[in-house]
């Protein structure tokens, strides 16, 4: 069974760019398609898919929340290339028993996520299908030549994340296993519900020229890094104390949730990662959201990713995140 | 149980644009969204989703007719504005046993289509699925100004579709009784399988400024003629006779194929269904595949959709083509 990335090269070699295409400036590979309408502007492309029973659980997922995340989801793929939101298409099937409420509850989050992130609705589609399918297409906008793409890190940059990471893979484990109900770890589902795109951030970098590199932590950081690491052609010294893992509380520690685990591997933070030249570096104090940044390692000529403990030890670091295509 | 109308009337309530939503000339509703990233250039966008089970069944039809009219229909809905083909993002998701030989005709057809309609892979996701859903963006341009929308239609104005009608309904019918595999009926599935979007007869009558309304044909002339005339706040009268009905085999009509009907009702087309004001008509002689343009009636001011046969008899059209949330 295909791994995504090999799935997706061969998508990228049956479907090469027509020779000369217009104003194609980065095709797939990166966390969106950057393309120039005109010498005025770039534009950024992504789309992203929403699926019943993959990527939202229709008895555990409120659809406020799926219309909310939908977006998010999609619209963190602009704040990764530093662009600003502008427009997005929703292609939404669903069954026949789910256009009443469920589609008020999700028009709801979805109408409030897009005045969040001032994006507007511009098309889509809609079809009848036994499970709920969304794919959301974001057009956002920067000024030409701005946009920060995956492949400038460079040996020596300095390794950033944006906030918190596994806050959302804890509230994820919290409902797959039930516990979502109780009352006391509903503060903990916030994250996993309604995740936060970092566009203010994503945009001040870019405008900024600071940020080398940049990615969306969306499938964990162990597989997000290893992709920017790759689009780059380096590896990377991560310092496990510097990462900034979410906060389990005791009872749940004890039940076998494990913060470190969360952070490296989980899903769906969409949190920042970036490199900055060591020289820029003291320009971050002045970004949206400063106090939240966390340097947490840096980029090095060897190809491998390798975590380095407080006592010094080192690991090399797999990329055990999100994977649709991995052989489980 | 809602109609798609309703259903789309609902969503454009929920998402209203954002007060000076910039440079968005044209959102839902429309075959498209037009949008303006500079002075120079007019964009429009599109989405369009393709389902097993829904759009397609993966007994009838073979990978490489799948990943062809994915394309088509979405790009079709670009010819419908006038605009060319720029850019398309594949949004895909498949069951694991799907990754091998069915990706890789998949992927042959798509990329036959991207080729033959000149527009160039941008970006996507993938994603693991029980069935097959492709979602498909695309992204056209044309000069600022030029998209022709489907509310221009004035009473008087001409009607005209740009080939025959029912073509695609034949050969859906022919697949649904399982008649596919006989050789006979075989050339009869093309239209059904490789639908062709007419990019250049739209893109030459939006840039010499002739149709006043257009809409490409792909849920039935009746329900297609209806939203052209809602949107452009007319009626129409057409004229049975004139109507480039599909011609079907002698043996067909007596098994209960029905010419008429599927030219009425028929989807999947593709055809283009424009109106033009008399005094420019005969400007058409020297549009491409002028020899399958049919005049098939015109534009009026009262509000409904009259079929006047042969002998003069009127009777009202009522939308019957495809309808996803229509009840059965």
């Amino acid at each position: 069974m295909a791994s995504e990335q090999e799935l997706i090269e061969r998508i990228r070699k049956a479907l090469p760019p027509r020779a000369g295409a217009r104003g194609l400036l980065l095709g797939i590979g990166d966390d969106a398609a950057l393309v120039r309408p005109s010498r005025r502007t770039d534009w950024v492309l992504s789309c992203d898919s929403f699926l019943e029973g993959i990527h939202f659980l229709d008895r555990s997922h409120s659809p406020d929340s799926v219309g909310y995340k939908s977006l998010a989801r999609a619209t963190s793929d602009l704040a990764a290339m530093g662009a600003t939101p502008r427009y997005f298409l929703l292609s939404l099937a669903l069954p026949a028993g789910k256009t009443g409420n469920w589609l008020d509850g999700f028009l709801s989050g979805l109408g409030r996520a897009a005045r969040s992130f001032r994006i507007s609705l511009a098309g889509g589609d809609t079809a009848q299908f036994p499970q709920v399918v969304i794919s959301i297409t974001v057009v956002g906008e920067l000024e030409p030549g701005l946009a920060v793409r995956r492949s400038g890190a460079r040996p020596g940059h300095i390794l950033y994340v944006s906030g918190t990471l596994g806050s959302a893979q804890l509230g994820l484990e919290l409902v797959l296993r039930g516990w979502d109900r109780t009352r006391r770890w509903q503060p903990l589902l916030r994250h996993h519900l309604y995740p936060q795109p970092r566009l203010a951030l994503g945009s001040w970098l870019a405008r900024n020229r600071l940020a080398s590199a940049m990615i969306d932590l969306s499938d964990g950081l162990s597989t997000d890094l290893a992709r920017l690491c790759q689009a780059s052609g380096v590896g990377a010294r991560l310092e496990e104390p510097r990462i900034p893992a979410v906060r389990v509380p005791a009872v749940l520690q004890r039940r076998g949730f494990n913060r470190l685990a969360m952070a490296l591997h989980g899903g769906d933070d969409y949190v920042l990662l970036f490199t900055v030249p060591s020289r820029l570096e003291k320009r971050l104090r002045r970004a949206p959201g400063a106090g939240r940044l966390s340097r947490i390692g840096e980029i090095t000529r060897e190809k491998n990713i390798l975590l380095v403990s407080r006592e010094g030890r080192e690991t090399r670091l797999e990329p055990r995140g999100w994977d649709h295509f991995r052989k489980k």
